[in-house]
């Protein structure tokens, strides 16, 4: 089935700002809340929230096999649940409804104010029920950074590195939505020198820039998921603002990998943009040497040219554009990921996450982690307004943003934006 | 509130068998599918599975404030969910209504054919929706025996070890009900001696005698829960077969825990018994030396003895006892287990799980996996048909049981049973 939600050339009888994130090529899924408090499936189109509850009910989707509420639900997962097909069907025909040439709805403003809101009258939630959610650890430049400075700096990459997608699990129960400000964690660290640990704030709250996909149903227990079959179950993609305590990180993590570290928040961008409208931005992936194992090996284009800027907003509400980087420099796709995480039988769900892993490029100011970029807090950043940063302050707002771009559109994620404040304090 | 539904002298109008792990003290939850296909939340008494759905709808829970469809449920998330208070109200009241001297369901025959099962006759459930599993390492002999192996003999515990109950994420979505075979899972190792690793069929493929509890919602994200409040926020306990596969283990862990070693299955057993239930069982646990953190500090005993026991049943269908542990061997309390998890902020929902990690007792016959009862495979174990086992064979049912006993009554867990099947084969 073609993807006639792609073609470049459409436009929409909806305003479209320029470098908008979200023209008519887009159409990603999400759930907002309105002003009176309804609770929707909906995409964006511009600076509008789209209800498709409302568009359904009023028989926009007809033809289109689905059940009678499935977009008046709280989270996407059913939606996502019906398959590749189906979301295609129905990007397709939101590009249909708002073709500037299409007069249906366009010309009844009725059914326009009962379906279109201003971005700025909603709240955006969480988009799916995340029922498990894995990180991977797939840029050979951030790995090799975090070898170097904790581990050998002449063997920086474990064994294993090269010959599979290492990954662990994460916390769903803290995955927040754009928006949501998090508490500066409380945890064990033990102060360099020092033999005893010690119980306190963290000092070193990090960010880590990463991208995840959000699944469908892929397989029963048991199961291998083949990497040329993948992609089906892929149905788009967020930005996620790890959250990491470093101190905490370095105390815990042995021999059982991160935990307080990590599970403490993670932010994700609220629209999920799907696969299909990333379609124009495929690229190839680094070379891998060794050569994969047959079950990760795939054929043609599995990178994504997504261009990646991490921000702190200080107090003085300036932006600091801290690096840029790209989806494309990772080493190991979300196919092989895919596939390695079912390569044992691990069932995969509806809305389930898989994090990139931070995402870091060739160059010092590519790299995804404060950690990173100032090399353990050696090389502090200066900050517009004269202050410092080894890591991020209580009260600064860290802002991902992630687009891609060719000669004829913008394909974009809007923003991850989450202020970092000071520990909770219990009432 | 007191807990009228322990006295140890009620006896039931159901018949209990002698030696049965669920007397009418016990009284634990679950959730069972009927051979009418009807899936209810129900509980067990003697070999009797008791719809609560049906005792609801016949107003035997009037009084006791309930949704109405409280127990219409396939799972047990909302009951957990209305907290400490709730489920005592309802443990004593179907004490009341079992009770040898209630006439009132007694003496009705019409009623008893709708409420009460044959346990024979209906199929149980995952008890809860899981949305995060974490998994503790909380035994010191299992950590140090581990150490012992695989590290250094004369520094088994790593640094962190006394001061912290080390612990991961695992996967919720393979954590499957007691009767659920499991395949034994492909992955990448390392074979001894080697620089390359292979992909193929595990050949060690291990359980973890475990525990697990059941929380109900505990916090808002980013609040701590203080030790001397944990315990209200522990539902009750489940037995946990923690598969693990060695060899992927070994290959995969470092440096970010284990990923696909663990999540291609846990086994539960189905009943899920209430802190309540084995609050006659408690004891002190192990000293703590060095003390810990203010934060992990508990007063009285948060121990349970709870009697665990490992069978493997081999092709001719006889049990063969591997190990004999208990519960109350583990150095962190469950208390101090959520008060850790929480201290970061991290949030805790009705129906996550937490398990105990592999419980190793002080006796090389009281180790908790094949690993230790083998010593990495040095030592293999006879079965009663002369086959010698490293690790678990294709076709071996691994079968656990737990129980505690005084010298009035024993509440047990009944078993967490599965079979170890070949790789599984796509059609």
């Amino acid at each position: 089935m073609p993807i006639t939600a792609n073609d470049p050339k459409r436009k929409s009888w909806l305003e479209v700002p320029e470098k908008s994130d979200f023209p008519i090529q887009n159409i990603p899924f999400g759930v907002f809340l309105t002003k009176e408090n309804v609770v929707t499936v909906g995409t964006r189109i511009g600076d509008f929230a789209i209800d498709l509850g409302a568009l359904q009910q009023l028989h926009y989707f007809d033809g289109i096999e689905l059940t009678d509420d499935m977009f008046m639900q709280d989270t996407l997962n059913d939606f996502i649940s019906d398959g590749k097909k189906t979301w295609r069907l129905v990007r397709n025909r939101i590009a249909d409804i708002f073709d500037a040439t299409n007069p249906v709805l366009r010309d009844n403003p009725k059914q326009r104010e009962i379906i279109i809101f201003n971005i700025e009258d909603v709240e955006m939630q969480l988009p799916v029920l995340i029922g498990d959610y894995t990180d991977f650890y797939s840029s050979k430049e951030h790995a090799t950074n975090v070898g170097k400075m904790f581990r050998d700096p002449d063997n920086a990459l474990l064994p294993n590195w090269l010959h599979l997608p290492v990954a662990y699990h994460g916390r769903s129960s803290t995955i927040v939505p754009s928006g949501i400000p998090v508490h500066r964690p409380l945890g064990q660290m033990l102060p360099k020198g020092e033999k005893e640990p010690v119980f306190g704030s963290s000092r070193s709250v990090d960010f880590e820039l990463e991208t995840a996909f959000i699944t469908t149903d892929a397989n029963i227990m048991g199961e291998a998921i083949p990497a040329h079959e993948a992609e089906d179950y892929i149905f788009g993609m967020v930005l996620l603002n790890d959250w990491s305590a470093r101190d905490l990180q370095k105390w815990e993590y042995v021999p059982l990998g991160p935990f307080l570290a990590k599970n403490f928040a993670s932010s994700i961008s609220p629209w999920i943009v799907t696969m299909d409208a990333l379609e124009p931005f495929r690229t190839k992936g680094p070379k891998q040497d060794p050569a994969p194992f047959p079950y990760l090996q795939t054929k043609g284009k599995k990178a994504f040219d997504i261009r990646l800027e991490a921000y702190i907003k200080t107090s003085n509400q300036e932006e600091n554009l801290v690096t840029k980087t790209n989806f494309k420099y990772l080493y190991w796709s979300m196919t092989q990921q895919l596939a390695h995480h079912t390569s044992n039988g691990c069932r995969v769900n509806s809305g389930d996450m898989m994090g990139s892993g931070t995402i870091s490029g060739p160059t010092p100011d590519s790299y995804g982690s404060m950690l990173e970029l100032t090399w353990g807090g050696k090389n502090p950043l200066t900050m517009k307004d004269g202050t410092t940063r080894k890591f991020i302050e209580d009260n600064d707002t860290v802002i991902f943003r992630g687009y891609c771009k060719n000669n004829e559109i913008r394909i974009g994620f809007g923003e991850v934006s989450s202020q970092l404040l000071p520990p909770y304090i219990r009432k």
